[in-house]
């Protein structure tokens, strides 16, 4: 068998740029076509100068036919359309968007403020392999997990499922992210004056889509639902998420062991040893997630998730689901960086 | 009466500097001298283009004898014995060193490892205008609180005499600060190489020194003690505080009631309307605290205090201070910026 | 006679957000009305949240015959009929946008690709103050300079007028612009993703619209014309701007004292003294140009001019032709800052 | 043959942390001890969470006899002693500090201040590959260029190679770098607090270090010497140079085709198609440096050199003189990302 024939739909946004570096440089992969409508007929790196050599085509101009799997890196109501054509000829679908993340088209309305545009494709594998990787493998079509969506799954589900949350207090996290993780789209809201010496919460409480995903995913470990808080803000950072979860926990000195427990056998989340913090430097620009654990009262834990917003929140899991879905080791093209000339 | 005459002790740090540039540009203030040890001399200029244009001395040369207020911005265990020696000439202080906030030595000792430099002094009044000015009025010395305690106090208090915090569960405050709050003496972990593009939570839990005054400090309003969780973060920011409080208490529909109600006289503290979150945006190079609060399920409150670590963190409230000593309305020399050029 | 009643057309950008500042703390002006298209009807502090307190009208709502001057913060080609609109109801304007720059509407359409929109108003008086601000007093209307063309301008003039500079070499402009300088209109290069950890020149050697006003100015000095190369660049900074000019120059000892004479009575153009170099550290959130000048081999000196694009590069160097025009004393409003709070 | 047993002598700093992590993936290169009086007993990852996993030793302590290669990030005068040692056991040597770099020992004692530590050692070949390869292959020292010595010369010599600089002018690059080229030892001026928001030139015209190694490798292209103008500034980013060269030249029309024609064959060093411009963007984290070339009127060429002071301008060109040294292909272990984890 050779190289798995591969497009990207919506490669000049970061999360796009960021997996067009990873395929280029993955030993499994060939890519063969990226898109853009904006930039068809132009080179990848005219958008973004370290980008891989490739020229973009429009999505209709695309040679869907050629390939066997395709990447979705387009918006949310875009993307479940082109899933459902890829899969109607058989190719294999890892899908960014948050389009195939619900498993119930009303919860999606609910929270997208549109009808679900591919109901029929639901339920999909949510693909966050270390919370779950055999619905993954082979896998025909993956949802790949939000951002904030991983951090703060990471951080909760091993301790839900240990059974050691309070589930009549609130589980507080308080989350940061760097500015890709708003896309780039130009808005004036993360334009460099608006976002450089600023923190800004948004989206505070109850109110970030990331939540329905999350809560919908924490079930299968046994949270009981609308106990979560989530409060997101904007970092004057180009990447990276630091989520800081307060967990009202029963036995706060089982958590480190049950975390580290739960993840010994990952290779790309790592338990930090105690007395290290999580940062943004232990991450940006590597597929890791790291996680420190601090206990200071009965009644609490403290759980810091670290991971770059494009890659274990986007790029790398994507990658991660592929490997999955066609039976390579998890992190090839992972534990190398690509490249970085073309 | 003319001016009153002033003096500096440790102009050339962050603090110091924003001070030296509110004191020369206050109406009712001579600035007699600013003192510097490595610096002496020279122009303050010289190490800050936009202060004011004095020549720094030696604290040993310093015309002390000469002045009727002095503000010390030296570091701890060095600022206890300069406030005393003024005292004694019955010269006025404001003390922004951690000197002089604790009342027992003991505690002071705990926290910072050396035994209390002048503890005949104690106790001094705790120079927090909107939390109790009566004791600051015509004071001769007051100790100036740090910068997240500000932040903290200003938040709970009135929540705490309002009665609404439930005791039995932690209130956590995930704070985040600008690197100045670090100061500016050269150490690895302040380099901009290694701020830029990270986030790092450091001395959470129950280890941050500022945690002795603010519970010492909120007491006086019903706090019972050992229930606050400090989790501060060094942000790639110059200047700027922003905390969140999440808060239990038993009935959230009041807090914004009681915080309005609460700073409605106040000049320098605001409560932002509802829907609009604190940010720093609001509060950077401004002697303001600006307060919003959200509401999002019983048992919970989020309350975000933000403020200038170097002005209603440290110099401009240290310039209330002075104001409410020399019975001056306290916002003389805040609300109207200092002239920029020397 | 009471203040002079203002109006702002453009208030939301970054210049008229900086203006809004100014004038709303000038002694000697009522702000009476700011304009927004896409946010009348708010506050304009609903857009910056340390702006002043205003609430924002259509253009065409605005009760411009109530006032006795306007400040022009529009795109080019809508200023210019702003401007006719405001005059000939004998209201005096500033136009800050380049369509008043230059004098001759052929070059205004060669550089701007648009017939000039209101070729009857040419030649207006161009508001750069130290350069020559006899045909600035009592004017009615008055251009605006861009902010790397007062940079520029500011270090070359004396020396021209002076005589000194070898016409048959290139003089080099090497400029660096913190990021407002390009607007607040979202545009894909100036997101924080993209200019972080950046500096990308642009426009570089004869291709800058400011080219053209410079030159255009210059010439009164005795530019003898298509000598400047000029190669802005864009730095991760929100403001400021510094200009390195390499001048070739038959005396260059004698540089210093000329610009050093220029510039004594002047209260807002430092020349620093030999040794110091301009930064922005210098110059941002300030009225001030400095000047640094190094002469290193003969032929050639170094001038360095610093200031904040959004001040003496825009809504300072406004407010003092402004001043120009009322007979006001020309730093009026500008070196004391104005107030914070509204 | 195995692996190529290798040590690094002073790893903690910016530079000594890239060449750790570049060392750590190259394919021939077993890393065997790295060192650090300060942290001697840690391990590397201690000081940077992405460093690789290896314990630090105090120098007296490393192993140096079971080594084959060492590559020096000490300090100058400190490393060429380190030098001699290790040559003096047949032990091969990149060094990465001053010390070897110039030919002449009273050239070195002019610019550095002290008398040079080993004058003995002298000359040694100068590691520049692009610039002259020849007398770096098998050769058992190097030492290895300033970053932006690299800058200046790749922009530089291919042109004086072809005749077609004038030699009665001056050159004056005007350089902006990164702050970790100031290094990794705690100084005010490099504190975030000072750098954010500001850009400053520092030791311009004809006082920089690396003017010394500049002049003197020039000469071997035709420099005539003293004509080179050289304007450092500080950029508020971490990484990266971007090095502007206003050239004197007889026939500008020539440049790009020189600079073509030179760098053809080179894989790390590209000239950019004409209208597109280096900036940092293009090179930082990569081994590259690219070049951009405009011309603008006779007798000046605009030549943009970029690179990462840390890569190209320090570890990464280590690699490229040890690849060399060894008879290895030159971008060995450069051209895929080294692994991110260890």
């Amino acid at each position: 068998m050779g190289r798995i024939r591969t497009g990207i739909y919506g490669a000049t946004g970061y999360t796009g740029l960021e997996l067009a570096r990873l395929l280029s440089a993955h030993p499994e992969v060939e890519l063969v076509f990226a898109t853009s409508e904006s930039l068809a007929g132009k080179n990848l790196q005219s958008t973004w100068p370290q980008a891989p050599d490739i020229e973009l085509v429009a999505a209709q101009q695309a040679p869907l036919e050629t390939v066997q799997q395709v990447f979705l890196c387009l918006p949310h109501t875009q993307a479940a359309p082109a899933a459902a054509q890829a899969l109607a000829q058989n190719i294999k679908v890892v899908d960014l968007s948050a389009d195939l993340r619900l498993n119930d088209p009303g919860v999606y309305q609910q929270w997208y403020h549109a009808p679900h545009p591919a109901p029929h494709l639901l339920p999909v594998p949510y693909g966050l392999p270390e919370l779950g990787r055999e619905r993954l493998l082979q896998a025909r079509c993956i949802a790949n997990p939000g951002c904030y969506a991983t951090a703060v799954q990471l951080g909760l589900a091993p301790l839900l499922a240990a059974g050691l949350v309070n589930a009549d207090q609130p589980i507080v996290v308080d989350a940061k992210s760097g500015v890709t993780g708003a896309g780039r789209t130009p808005k004036q809201q993360i334009l460099f004056g608006e976002v450089t010496g600023n923190l800004s919460p948004y989206n505070i409480g109850r109110s970030h889509r990331h939540l329905a995903e999350i809560e919908q995913e924490l079930k299968r470990f046994g949270y009981q639902g609308e106990q979560l808080v989530f409060v997101p803000h904007l970092l004057p950072v180009d990447r990276g998420i630091l989520a800081a979860h307060y967990i009202p926990i029963s036995q706060p000195e089982r958590v480190r062991a049950e975390l580290a427990a739960w993840y010994a056998p990952e290779a790309l989340v790592k338990v930090l040893p105690e007395g290290e913090l999580a940062t943004l430097r232990h991450v940006v620009h590597t597929p890791l997630a790291v996680i420190s654990v601090t206990t200071v009262m009965p009644g609490l834990a403290i759980v810091m998730v670290a991971l770059d917003n494009l890659l274990k929140g986007a790029a790398s899991q994507a990658v991660q689901n592929f490997n999955l879905m066609w039976d390579l080791p998890e992190t090839t093209g992972l534990l190398a960086k690509p490249p970085i000339v073309s």
